[in-house]
């Protein structure tokens, strides 16, 4: 067991049976987020996320990458992780310094007029818009995927979920190559966060941009998973879930290829078909 | 077909086939929320969310409810729906007027300290805390639910979905009384926004607190969906899903009965066991 599940006293309840048990569930913890400049004295909050403990490292910098703060991992000089002085429960800090270089100004103003309950900063690009996407879109001349690796890719996912097994409860998303062996998989309670850390571990091994890579993700893809995937400069994303409009939308503004509902050997593809191979 | 639903060309492709289809779609799409009040000048950005149309006045009702701005609907004075003047794709925004008695600088004030990726005000919550939630715990001795209805909730909650037969893309949220009859459904492509929608929609029917009440949803349990609970004054949460620990935690310390993975005639209990009956 890791940090990511915790044991929860449990009555279970079916036909004819009423019993106490344990069962493990998935932790759900809030992290902040504190950054810094090394030539400021002020320190701006980015927020707080309800994350998974565990990979904090590549949430953080996956997320300061998907949301356009950070171009590479070197942006990012120190990273350190402290208990917060208040809360309940206690909170986790992660004071991030970043280089002279980066502009935090800008950054933190958007912020601040778009805090959003849904999901922070998607809300931003939804509205300056799919402009900004389309401004980032890969040349679709990437290798292309064929159909029996995309229906490879849930039960490699799957397989390789080590939480999500034991309590239900994880999303997971994964990096693959073209021939469908996973590079990197990470899993959270939210699904973003789950693009965040693998982002951040694949921008931290230097594979980003990833335009020859397949992000897939074990839920749905709403809006901000293109998104995260458009910034990190990967153009295939495979859900086993549905796609919503606007994922689609974003998908083709950034000439993404979306595929949807990937299970059991079949699978829909809502954007960029030219990277499907024929089969 | 409602405007909760898309039409988006697709390519199907299975074991020997690929062929050019037509899917539908849930919609997701921006709605910003401004905040003024009768007697003030300026008007506050609540932030903005990616939701599925249909129901925005529910959803922006119970919004305000569950991250405490308001405690009655008629707190706000007026609520109007316009499109939004720039933007790709166009967002619709809500002007909110909320009663003179509200307290705005507060809110907003707790807003610009915390904007979040994951799902926005439930990190102050977190924070600030469980004690917070502890303040608002419900009395334990509502009337209960007997294990033979709580079982039932989730098939009659599939039964009402309207849209998610159609896309597979949207969560729901359903309000029932104790004997497993649904008053009020709501569904989003957001799990949050599903249960705003339904607080918004009770609030409004003079439902709420309803602690002789069951809010049954269809996917996972999380802290932000115990925090609107216990807000809206629910004290039975049901999920077809697995719960978060924080979602535990929380449940515990606001005296809320938390069921988790109510499927195939079973479930488990996580916290508020004395609320369901014997068999």
């Amino acid at each position: 067991m890791s940090d990511r599940v915790a044991i929860a006293p449990v009555t279970r309840l079916g036909p004819g049976e009423r019993r106490h048990d344990q069962d493990l569930v998935a932790i759900e913890a809030p992290l902040s987020v504190e950054l810094a400049q090394a030539n400021r004295a002020d320190v701006r909050s980015l927020g707080m996320l309800m994350r998974t403990p565990g990979d904090d490292d590549d949430l953080v910098l996956g997320l300061l990458h998907t949301e356009g703060v950070i171009n590479r991992a070197t942006d990012v000089v120190a990273m350190t992780r402290r208990a917060s002085a208040s809360g309940t429960p206690p909170s986790t800090v992660m004071d991030v310094t970043v280089a002279t270089h980066v502009d935090l100004d800008r950054v933190t103003a958007d912020r601040a007029t778009v805090a959003t309950s849904a999901c922070g900063l998607c809300g931003r690009l939804a509205v300056q818009g799919l402009d900004m996407l389309a401004g980032r879109a890969r040349a679709p001349d990437v290798p292309g995927v064929s159909p029996s690796t995309i229906v490879s890719l849930p039960d490699t996912l799957r397989a390789h979920q080590a939480v999500f097994a034991e309590t239900g409860g994880l999303h997971a998303a994964g990096l693959f190559d073209t021939a469908g062996r996973l590079l990197v998989i990470r899993e959270d309670v939210g699904r973003h966060n789950a693009v965040d850390k693998l982002v951040g571990a694949a921008l931290r091994a230097g594979w980003l941009p990833a335009d020859d890579r397949v992000l897939a993700v074990s839920g749905r893809v709403a809006f901000e998973i293109v998104q995260k995937a458009v910034m990190a400069g990967i153009a295939i994303v495979v859900a086993v879930g549905a796609p919503s409009s606007l994922a689609i939308d974003a998908a083709r503004a950034a000439n993404v290829t979306v595929v949807g509902f990937a299970r059991d050997g079949r699978f829909n593809v809502y954007s960029g078909i030219e990277r499907i191979r024929p089969a």
